[in-house]
C-alpha cells in the first residue's frame, strides 16, 4: 500500500499548493486577485480550449499600480459598470461600424479617383490605359509592402486564422495593434484598387482584433477582462460583428460567423453576437443616413421585386439548376485557388525569383488583371468599367435586360449601360464576365494583401443567376403562369439566388441565404434561395473542403476536419482502431535518465504520468516544458555550481574534521531531497534553493519584462553544462520531430519552444563560484545526476487529463475533441493507460487518404472515387497501412514567396 | 504491487470481454451486427448524453429475421440508400408537411363550422350563445379526455420535454406512436375550438415523434437507424422541421429550435435542420398552391408595406419602447402562467374536487373564455369573432385604422370590420383585446390539451405593436420625416415589431425576428425588429425564466439553468466550493455487506469505484443497477437453491465417501469464484452457472419479449429470499430517497427501477430443487454471503467517468456539463477521489436561492433584489447553509388534476 500513501500525499500537496497560490493572490490588490486566480489556474488540462488560448497580452505593471491607488470602492463601481458585457459589445459595435464606414468611404474615394483619372484622359487611349493600370498596381503593391513590413499576419482573409484561434490554438501576433493597423490600411488600399477582392473576411479579423484590443484596453479598469473564457466568447461575438457591419446584415452575420468559425456553438453566447452585430449594423447604416447617402435605414443593395407573385412554382427547377451548378462552380473555385497556390509553390524557378522580389508577384497579377478589364480593351465585353458594387447593383436590377434574346429595345440607363455592347448580345457579355471573373478572383485572392473572397464570389454568382434568369426570360417572354394574369420572369430574383448559392458553395454555409435577404431587403425569394443554397452546399461539400478549410490546410494550421454528410462508417470505427498504443509515459519512480530518454524520443506536447510501468495506472499528464525544466534544473549549471560549492565545503570540513567531528548534518539537504513525496507544508521551505522562480511557467513566460537571450548560452566559453541538455534541446523539438510532424506541433507549441529557450537562460546567472570542473568531470557528474529519481514536487501535473475508453466511437471522439478543443486524449481501461489519441490520429481516421497527401491537390470529383460502401473496419486498417507507407516517405514541402502567410508561422 | 496486477487483469478482462461480445455479434446477421455493437457499447459513461438517451424501441425479432433471410447484397444496397441522411430528412419533411397541412385543414373546417352555426342561429341570441359556447367546450373536453386516456404525455407544448430529451434524459413514453396519435388529434380539436392556443410547440413534439417513429420504421431496413447519437441529431433536426412546417419558416424554424432546445449546438448538424425544414416548408406551401388557396408560394401572413421608406430613423425610439414594454409583458406572462398553476395546486379543496372530475377544469376554463369572447356580448369590444389567424392578418394590415385618433372615416373592409365598434374607438378595442387575451392565453395554456403558447403571444404582441403604431399615426398624421416627401407611419410595421418582441420575450429567443420576416415575407423592418427583440430579451431574461424553462421547473424535469447575462462571479466560484465531499464509494476489495450498506444509504445513480479506502484512487464508476443486480445474484434464490443443491450433493458424497474417496473436486467451482480477477479467457466458461443472462443489462431490458411480472415475487409463499434484498429494494429508490430528491432521480433513472424489478423476476424460475430452508437458516446463509468479497467480473464498470479538479471554475463546469450532458462528475486530485459534483449542486450554485424554493413563485422583479455585488465566495457558502436548512424542511408538494402532465412521470 505504499503507492496509496504516496499518491495521497501528492494529492494533499497539490491541494495545499493551490491554496497557497490563492492566498498569495489575495495578498495582492483586489483587481490583481482575479487575474492571478485565472492565470495560475490549475485545471487547465481539463478544458484544454481555454488553456491554450491564453492571450499574449498582460497588464503593464505601472498602469496596474496606478489603478490600485484608487479606492476599492471606486474600482468596484468601475468594474461593475465597465465589466458589463453590453458595454463592451456596444463599444465594439460602435467602433467597428465606424471602421467599416471609414473604410468604405476611403474605398469609394479611391475608386472615384481612378474613374476620374481614366475619364480625364479621354483623348489618349494609351495614357488612359497607363492610368487605368498604374493606379491599382501602385495601390496593391503599397498594400502588399505595407502589410509585409508591418504585420505579415494581416495578409489574407483572416477567417481561417479566427477559426483556428476559436478552436483554442494561440496564433502569435494575430491579435495585436500592429496587425490591426496593417489590416485596415492594407485592406483599404487593396479594395481601392478595384481588384476583385472582398471586404468581409478581413472584417471578421478586424473585428476580432478590435475586440482583443478593446479587452486589453478595458482591462486597465480591472475586472473581468483578463478571463480567458470570456475573451473567447467575445471573440466569437466579434466575428459576428465583423460580418454584420460589413453587409449591414446582423442576423446573417451572426449565422455566417457561427458556421464559418465554430464547430460547437454555445447558445448562451448567441445574444452577444446578435446584440453587437445589430448595434453595429444600425450605426453603420445611420452613418450613411447622416452622411445624406440614404434617406432612411434600408438595405445595402435594395431590390424592388414584386411582392404579390415573386416567382412561379414552375420556375423552381431553374432555381435548382442554379443551385447544383453553383455547387460545382464553388468546388471548382476552391480547387482552382488551391491549384494556383500549388503551382506557385512547385515552380522552383519562379519561386526563387519571386522570393527575392516580394512585391513583384502582386504587381504582376494586378497588371494582368487590370489590363484585362481595361474598358476600351477586353473590358468592354465584360462590363470592365463597373466596380464590384456597381456590378452587383446592376445585376440585382428588377428589370429584364433581354427580350426575345436580343437586348436592343431595352433602354439601358446608368451603369446597366456597361452590360450592353453594340456587337455582342448581353448573354455573351454575361458569360465572359462570369468566366473571366472566376479565374481572376481565384487568382486575385492569392495576392498577399488583406482581402477576402466572399464578395467577388457573390458577384460572380449573381452574374450566373442573372444569366439563367435572362435565358428564362427569353425562353418564356410572358412568364410561365397560365392562369390569366401575366407575371413576367424576374431575372433579378435569379441573380439573388445565384449569388447566395455560389457564395454558399464556396464557404460551405447556409447562412448566405440570410445575408442576401438582408442585403437586398427582400425575403420574397426565400424558397428558391434556400433550395439553391442547400443544393449548392450538398454538391460542394461532397467535392471539396470550404475555401476557409482549404486555406487552413494550405497554411498548415491545426484543424479537425468535419465529419462529412452521412458517413455512417464513422459510427463504427472505435478509438481502439485509431489510437497509438505505444504511449510515451513517465512513471512516478523514474529517474532523470528515463525522463531524458523519453524527451529525446517523443514529440508529444504532454506526457502521461503513470504509477508504474507494470500497473500503468494513469495519474495525470505533465507538459513537456515542465519536464524539460525539471531536467535542466537537475543538470543545470546552478545546481552544478552548488555541487562544487558543497564539495568545497565538504573538503574544507574534511580538513577541519579533526577540530569538530560532531557536525555531520551536511548531507541533510540531499537526503530530504531523496524523499520524493514529502509533506506539502515542508515544500515551501525548498523553494529558495531552486534557481527557477517558483511561479508556474506560463504566466511567467508571458511577462514582457523577462528578456530573451536565447543565443547566450552556447557561446559562453565556461559553460559545459549542456552535454546532455544541449543534446536534448538541439535535437528534439526544432529539427526532425517537428519537420516530420507537418509543422503542426510547432504551431501548437510555441510556448514550449519559447520555454526551452528561457530555461536555458535561467541557469546562466549567479556565477560567484568558479566552475572548475573538466568536461569529463561534468559528464560523470551528469551521469550521477541522471541516475537520481525524479522529484516531481516542483512540477505542474494536470491531475485529470481527458480519458477515453477503447470502444468510444470515432463519432463521439470527434464530438468530444471539437467540443472541448482537445488536442489529445488518453485511452484508459479501468484506470490503466493503454493508448493515446491525438488530433493527428483523429484527422487521419476521418479524412482517410486526403490528409496523407497533405495539401496535395485533389481534383473536384475525386471524392466520387473513394465513396464506396466498403466495410469500415477494413477501410481503417487500409488507411493505417497507407499512412504508414506515406509517412516513411516524408513528403518534401516547398514554400513560395507568394505564400507569405506562411511566414507568420 | 498486488493492486497493479489486479487492475491489469481487470483491464485485460474488460478488453477481451469487449472482443468476445463483438465476436458474438459478428456471428449474427450483418444488420444485427452494427446494432449489437452499438447497444453493447462499452463506453457509455464517457458521453453520458448518448448513454442516457437509449430509445425504448428495438426491433421486433421476427421482422428482423425476415429481413435477414434476404441476401446480404440486397441489404447492403438498401442500407446504403435508406441509410442516407437526406432520404430520412426528405421523408420526415414530407410527412410533417402533410401532417401540418391536414391539421391546418381540419382546424379551418372546425372553425368554419363554429362560424356557420353561430351565423345560422342569427335569430336567437341565447341559442347563438349556446352554440358559440358549447362547440369549444365539447371539443376541448374531447381533446382533454382523449389525450388523457390515450397518452397523457401528449399534453402541453412538448418543447420543455424535447429540451430535456435532447439534453440526454430518457423520458418514458414521450416518443411513441400512441403519443403521436393523441397529440395530432388532440391538437386539432383543441385548436379547432378557437381557444387562444398555439400550434407551434406541439408541432415540435409531433415532428420529433415523427422522426422517432420513422427511425423505428426505417430500422426495419437495418443500418444506421439504431445509432443513438444519430437519433439525437435527427431529433434536433426534427425540432427545426416542426417549427419550419408550422410557419413555413425554414430559417426561423431552425434557429428557434436551436435556441429553445439546445445549449450547445453542433454546427455540423445545422444543414440537417435547414434541409429538412426547407423541404417541409416547401411542401407545406406547395400543398396550399395545389389546393388553390394561393396562386404561388408566398409567405403565410403576407404584408405589403412600402419598400422605399419602411420607417423613419426618428421612429426608432417608439420601436425601442415596444421592445422594452414587451420584455416586461413577456416576463409578466410567464409569471402569470406559473401563478395560475401554483394557485390551482395550492387550493386543496379545488384540487381534490378537480382530481375527481378530470375533465371539469378544461370545460370550465373553456366556458369562461368562450363566454367572454361571445361576439354579441363582451366579444364585440375585443374583436371576439375573429379567429387567431384572422386577427393576425388584420393586425398586420398595412393601412392605418385611426386618423387623428378617430376611426370614423376609415373604410373598414372584411375582417378589419371586427375592430370597429360604433361606441368605442379602435384604441379601446385594442387595449381591451390585449388585456383580455393576455390573461386568457395564460389561463388557456394550463388546460391539459396538446397546445402551445407561441401563437397567442404572437397575436397579443402584434396587437400591442398595432396599438403603439396607431397612436404614433394619430400623433404624427403626416409622418415624422421633414424632407419634403410625406411618408405616413405604417402601424402594420409596429405590429410586426410587437409580435416579434413579445414572442421573443416569452420564449427568450432572438430568432422570432427571423420568424416574423418569413411569416410576413418582408424584411424591410429588420432593424426595428432586431432592436425590439434584443431589448425585450434583455428585459425578460433578467426578470423571469423563459416559458419553457418555467414549465420545465413546474414539471420538475431535470435541467441545468443557463448562466445569466454577465454574472462575473461565476468565473470565480470553484468546484471545490460546491462539490460534495462525502462521496459514496465502493472499494475493489469490499464485501457484499459494504455494497448493501452503500446502496441503502446513498441515492446517486452511479457509485465511484476506488482502489481502496486509503488510497482513494478512482478506478471507475458503476451504475447502481449493476450493483443491485450483483447483490441480488449473491443473495438471490437461484444461488440459494444452488447452495442447497450443493449441500445435498455434499451430504450425499459424505455418505458415499467410503465408496470413492478420490473425487474431491466438487468445491472447484466455488473456489474459482473466489478468485476475484481471473484471466478473462476463463471467464466465458463461467457464464452457464449464472442464472442471469450474460448479455449486458440494457439491451436485455429493452426487448419487449421479456415479460414484466414485478409483483410475483413478494406473493410467492415459498420465497423468503428477499430478507436483505427486499429491505434494499423496498426502502431505497422508490420511497424516501426519490421523494426527497425532488423526483428528479426517478425521472432520470427509469431504467434503474425497471431493472431492479426485472432482477427480482429473474431469480424466480428453475425451482426443481425444493427450498427447505427456514427463515433463520436463510438469514444465516445471507449473513455468510454478505461477508464474501464482491466479484466485479460480471459487472459493467465505466472505466473513465468524467473527472474535474478542485479548481475548475463554475463557468467551465457548467460548460462541460451542458456540452457533454453529464449529470455528475467526480472531482479528483492526481487520481484520488475527493468529491463529486452533480447537476443538483451545479444548479444550486448557479441559481442561488431560486432553486431552493423549487417552483415557488418568484415575482417578476425579484432578480433586482439579489443582484448585489457581494463577494462570490461568501455567497456560495451562504447558499450552502440556506440549502441545507431548506432541505431538512423537505417542502411538501401537491399535484392538481390540471397538471396531468405530472402523471407522465
Amino acid at each position: 500500500m505504499m503507492y496509496g500513501r504516496y499518491t495521497q500525499e501528492l494529492g494533499v500537496y497539490a491541494k495545499e499548493e493551490a491554496a497557497r497560490l490563492r492566498e498569495s493572490g489575495q495578498r495582492r490588490s483586489v483587481s490583481d486577485r482575479s487575474r492571478t486566480l485565472d492565470l495560475l489556474e490549475y485545471d487547465k488540462g481539463r478544458c484544454a480550449k481555454c488553456r491554450r488560448s491564453g492571450y499574449p497580452y498582460v497588464l503593464e505593471a505601472p498602469a496596474q499600480d496606478f489603478i490600485s491607488v484608487c479606492t476599492v470602492r471606486c474600482q468596484k463601481f468601475l468594474i461593475s459598470r465597465v465589466g458589463e458585457d453590453w458595454i463592451f459589445l456596444i463599444l465594439l459595435g460602435l467602433l467597428m461600424a465606424l471602421v467599416s464606414w471609414v473604410v468604405d468611404f476611403c474605398i469609394a474615394i479611391c475608386l472615384q479617383a481612378q474613374k476620374w483619372m481614366y475619364g480625364g484622359l479621354d483623348s489618349n487611349v494609351f495614357l488612359q490605359y497607363l492610368a487605368w493600370v498604374t493606379y491599382p498596381v501602385v495601390l496593391i503593391t503599397f498594400s502588399a509592402g505595407f502589410t509585409q513590413i508591418l504585420a505579415p499576419q494581416a495578409v489574407g482573409s483572416g477567417i481561417p486564422e479566427m477559426k483556428t484561434i476559436l478552436r483554442g490554438v494561440v496564433l502569435k501576433e494575430y491579435l495585436t495593434f500592429k496587425t490591426f493597423v496593417a489590416k485596415v490600411i492594407g485592406l483599404t488600399c487593396a479594395l481601392g484598387s478595384g481588384m476583385p477582392l472582398g471586404k468581409e473576411g478581413p472584417f471578421v479579423h478586424i473585428a476580432s482584433l478590435c475586440a482583443a484590443l478593446l479587452s486589453k484596453f478595458m482591462s486597465l479598469f480591472g475586472g473581468i477582462y483578463e478571463n480567458e473564457s470570456r475573451n473567447i466568447e467575445m471573440l466569437a461575438a466579434a466575428c459576428a460583428v465583423g460580418v454584420g457591419c460589413c453587409f449591414a446584415a446582423p442576423i446573417g452575420g451572426v449565422l455566417f460567423s457561427i458556421e464559418v468559425t465554430s464547430t460547437f456553438f454555445a447558445v448562451r453566447n448567441y445574444w452577444r453576437g446578435f446584440f453587437a452585430a445589430t448595434f453595429s449594423a444600425f450605426i453603420f447604416r445611420v452613418l450613411a443616413v447622416w452622411n445624406r447617402d440614404e434617406e432612411t435605414i434600408t438595405a445595402l443593395f435594395k431590390t424592388r421585386f414584386r411582392l404579390d407573385f415573386p416567382f412561379d412554382l414552375q420556375e423552381l427547377p431553374a432555381f435548382a439548376v442554379i443551385g447544383i451548378a453553383s455547387g460545382f462552380g464553388g468546388a471548382l473555385f476552391v480547387y482552382l485557388n488551391r491549384l494556383i497556390v500549388q503551382f506557385m509553390r512547385k515552380q522552383k524557378v519562379i519561386n526563387k525569383f519571386l522570393m527575392k522580389k516580394r512585391l513583384l508577384y502582386p504587381a504582376l497579377v494586378t497588371l494582368v488583371l487590370s489590363t484585362l478589364t481595361f474598358p476600351p480593351g477586353f473590358g468592354q465585353f465584360m462590363a470592365g468599367k463597373l466596380t464590384q458594387k456597381e456590378a452587383l447593383v446592376t445585376l440585382l436590377d428588377n428589370r429584364t435586360w433581354a427580350k426575345q434574346g436580343i437586348a436592343e429595345e431595352f433602354d439601358y440607363i446608368g451603369n446597366a449601360q456597361a452590360w450592353r455592347h453594340p456587337q455582342v448580345n448581353v448573354f455573351v457579355t454575361l458569360v465572359l464576365f462570369i468566366v473571366m471573373k472566376f479565374w481572376m478572383s481565384a487568382l486575385a485572392i492569392t495576392i498577399p494583401v488583406p482581402s477576402g473572397a466572399f464578395m467577388p464570389v457573390f458577384v460572380i454568382g449573381a452574374a450566373f443567376g442573372r444569366l439563367v434568369g435572362e435565358s428564362m426570360a427569353a425562353w418564356f417572354p410572358d412568364g410561365i403562369n397560365t392562369d390569366g394574369t401575366i407575371y413576367p420572369i424576374v431575372p433579378g430574383g435569379y441573380a439573388v439566388v445565384g449569388a447566395a448559392a455560389l457564395s454558399g458553395a464556396v464557404t460551405h454555409t447556409v447562412s448566405t441565404a440570410v445575408i442576401v435577404f438582408e442585403l437586398t431587403g427582400q425575403i420574397s425569394h426565400i424558397l428558391p434561395v434556400m433550395i439553391a443554397v442547400i443544393l449548392a452546399n450538398a454538391v460542394a461539400q461532397s467535392l471539396q473542403p470550404s475555401l476557409y478549410d482549404s486555406i487552413i490546410r494550405i497554411k498548415k494550421l491545426p484543424y479537425l476536419p468535419e465529419l462529412g454528410w452521412g458517413h455512417h462508417e464513422k459510427y463504427n470505427i472505435r478509438v481502439e482502431d485509431i489510437m497509438v498504443r505505444d504511449v510515451r509515459y513517465i512513471t512516478l519512480n523514474c529517474c532523470y535518465r528515463d525522463l531524458h530518454n523519453v524527451l529525446l524520443t517523443g514529440q508529444l506536447k504532454t506526457l502521461a504520468l503513470v504509477e508504474s510501468a507494470e500497473s500503468m495506472i494513469l495519474l495525470g499528464s505533465i507538459e513537456r516544458a515542465q519536464l524539460q525544466s525539471l531536467l535542466s534544473q537537475q543538470l543545470g549549471r546552478a545546481r552544478r555550481l552548488q555541487y562544487i560549492r558543497e564539495r568545497a565545503v565538504e573538503e574544507k570540513k574534511r580538513l577541519s574534521i579533526v577540530l569538530d567531528p560532531a557536525s555531520d548534518d551536511n548531507g541533510s539537504q540531499r537526503t530530504s531531497q531523496e524523499v520524493r513525496f514529502q509533506i506539502s507544508t515542508e515544500e515551501s521551505s525548498f523553494s529558495p534553493t531552486r534557481p527557477v522562480p517558483h511561479k508556474p511557467l506560463k504566466p511567467a513566460l508571458k511577462r514582457p519584462s523577462v528578456v530573451e537571450r536565447p543565443t547566450e548560452l552556447p557561446t559562453s566559453p565556461h559553460d559545459h553544462s549542456g552535454i546532455a541538455l544541449k543534446n536534448l534541446f538541439c535535437s528534439s523539438p526544432d529539427t526532425e520531430a517537428l519537420e516530420k510532424n507537418n509543422n503542426m506541433e510547432s504551431l501548437m507549441s510555441p510556448d514550449i519552444r519559447r520555454s526551452s529557450k528561457r530555461v536555458r537562460i535561467s541557469v546562466v546567472d549567479d556565477g560567484d563560484v568558479e566552475d572548475d570542473m573538466t568536461i569529463r568531470e561534468i559528464a560523470e557528474w551528469e551521469e550521477r545526476q541522471l541516475d537520481e529519481q525524479v522529484n516531481f514536487n516542483n512540477c505542474k501535473i494536470d491531475p485529470a487529463p481527458f480519458q477515453l475508453v477503447e470502444r468510444t466511437s470515432l463519432h463521439k471522439t470527434h464530438t468530444i475533441f471539437s467540443l472541448l478543443g482537445l488536442d489529445h486524449a488518453y485511452v484508459t481501461s479501468i484506470g490503466r493507460l493503454i493508448g493515446v489519441v491525438s488530433l493527428k490520429e483523429l484527422r487521419k481516421a476521418i479524412e482517410g487518404s486526403v490528409t496523407v497527401k497533405g495539401v496535395k491537390v485533389r481534383p473536384p470529383l475525386a471524392s466520387f472515387r473513394d465513396s464506396g460502401t466498403s466495410s469500415s473496419e477494413n477501410e481503417t486498417t487500409e488507411l493505417h497501412k497507407l499512412w504508414d507507407r506515406h509517412k516513411s516517405m516524408s513528403l518534401p514541402r516547398e514554400s513560395t514567396p507568394s505564400e507569405s502567410e506562411e511566414k507568420s508561422q
